[in-house]
């Protein structure tokens, strides 16, 4: 089945429509938000989730925020973008690319300062569409480089959910699938559940299968095992900042796979966009770590499994040290044994973190 | 809180109490068990599990079953108990210790052919006991030789439930911890929470608060990371079966654990009776991996986390090779660097697998 994480339906008057990802992996349902209102919720519910598809979604939500003051004065009208990109803003504190696709809106509007509130309105919906086009570009192209990677009758691994999902587009690290897999390859695909939030069990599973390339689901702790069967050629993830260094933070569990993977001689690919990059990041030790919620694991899934009183600990993220990375994957191309020197060639020219 | 997996309160007319495990960590409540359908039903609903506690349990359930025929004829008396045994064998087809119980109950009733049928029905509850205690043993010494491989101050990681609660005493892996927390040292345990059935997060967990040893559950893919923080000096599982080179199966996900414990120069235990040698095989591949329910991943908390339609790959067991193992621990004492000449030579004068 043909699906599309974020959609805009119509004129500037139209209206944003997404998958609601909470439902997955037992109901297909698709909602509209209507207002800056219905976005807000939608990101704070993960409703829609993963960084790039969250300043798809805000960028949009700019959109449906300011619709009514179309027929209003200019000055009315930014004060409502205003208002909206600062409501928007607060859905999701740590989501950096929501920042970012609210800033281009709101820049957008104080560069077109002469333009008037229904001219303008209809720029932001085509900036909107424009990021949108962006990310679904930069989804392929991560996909094209990526899927030379992979051979023809491969197993390959993947950790939490770097897919159609978390983008306006293919995603990345099942882009890197999604492409080789049209390129007429045969691949098998084993999703690590990813525990605690389940990323892979519901929600790669979910997007493979849609696309008709065969997936198994495994629990995190039989990657060893599945690697010892030799039933994975290849480990290609996500990656959500990535240091000067080569050295990348992704969901927790990425640095025991990529360990694994080495133990086994097995390749391990890591696919991000290169906005993922932060130079100011000499290595991935100074990438802070995230803790989370003792619920998460303590209440999954609506059953408490660990008893009243005692600790838990949940990293969101951990670091896989460059030296474990086979190559990174970017839609510039790919960055073989990463490390300062070629992370830096590979992004010279890039002028900013976009 | 003083807990007992197992008890026989009363005379040879009492009954068995245990606690239901399937109510842990939640609710901790002890049931009794009368006649020998109760201790069946608590064995097939896993309310009791883990091999050597089934074993006791079923032991002590012969004696239930038989409790009506003490003022039978003996034939009438042999005749019930074996048909209670054989019945009992049902509970639980795979566990071998349970069958290794119900011999040992019958073999005793044939050998003491001359009693009367009060005396011999006695004389089972005196070797239920007598295996029950003979078990506890076992875990004490696997503790007494364990307990000087952890320092002072360590934290310690483990996998699945080697505890208590599987044995009719303290344990394997931890009756380790507990000797080595008696002795004065001051531990920090880490316990993988163990996908898909979480007997870490639910039963290890709960064993150490009991004992007021401090313990922190983690999702099993953070195992890497607690590691790299230098928070585990020392590695401790069981073992469900150990070739004759020191190849050990135990609980999906060890054999990635012991790899992790590698990468970070960890040395990585296995805590397990000398029952659990298996000598007819010459190494780890011989050990055949059972495949369990895929409900068991993919419904796990009581909620569809896999799509309908997608597989699953759920294997109970791996291998760790010996090479990966830093010492057995068995109640005979360590085996360090274990290979087929250092197994066969702490085995020797082992009359026969118990």
């Amino acid at each position: 089945m043909e699906y599309r994480t974020l959609r805009w339906k119509g004129d500037s008057t139209g209206s944003l429509w997404m998958i609601d990802q909470t439902l997955l992996p037992t109901e297909f349902k698709e909602i509209e938000c209507w207002t800056a209102e219905g976005v807000w919720e939608a990101i704070k519910m993960l409703r829609v989730r993963g960084a790039p598809a969250i300043g798809v979604a805000a960028a949009y939500g700019v959109v449906c925020g300011t619709r009514d003051f179309r027929e209003s004065s200019r000055e009315d009208f930014n004060r409502k973008l205003a208002e909206v990109a600062a409501y928007l803003a607060t859905s999701r504190p740590t989501a950096v690319n929501l920042f970012w696709a609210l800033d281009r809106m709101t820049d957008l509007a104080l560069r077109e300062s002469t333009l008037s509130s229904v001219a303008i309105h209809d720029r932001l919906l085509e900036e909107a569409r424009h990021i949108h086009a962006q990310d679904r570009e930069m989804c392929d192209a991560i996909g094209r480089h990526g899927a030379d990677l992979l051979s023809d009758g491969s197993g390959v691994l993947t950790h939490c959910n770097a897919g159609g999902l978390a983008t306006g587009g293919n995603g990345t690290a099942l882009s890197v699938m999604f492409a080789a897999a049209a390129a007429g390859k045969s691949l098998h695909v084993y999703a690590d559940e990813t525990r605690p939030l389940l990323q892979g069990a519901r929600l790669t599973s979910w997007e493979l299968q849609q696309r008709d390339i065969p997936v198994t689901v495994i629990c995190d702790n039989m990657a060893a095992q599945v690697m010892k069967e030799d039933r994975i050629q290849a480990v290609v993830t996500g990656a959500d900042r990535i240091a000067a260094n080569g050295d990348a933070a992704n969901k927790i569990g990425t640095y025991g796979v990529a360990l694994l993977a080495k133990a086994h001689n097995i390749p391990f690919y890591v696919a991000a966009p290169s906005s993922t990059f932060d130079l100011s990041l000499s290595c991935g030790e100074k990438i802070p770590i995230e803790q989370r919620a003792r619920d998460e694991i303590a209440n999954g899934f609506g059953t408490q499994t660990v008893p009243d009183g005692v600790e838990v600990y949940n990293p969101a993220f951990d670091v896989t040290p460059a030296h474990l990375i086979t190559a990174l994957i970017t839609e510039r191309g790919v960055v073989h044994n990463p490390n300062k020197e070629s992370v830096a060639e590979h992004l010279q020219d890039l002028s900013s973190v976009e």
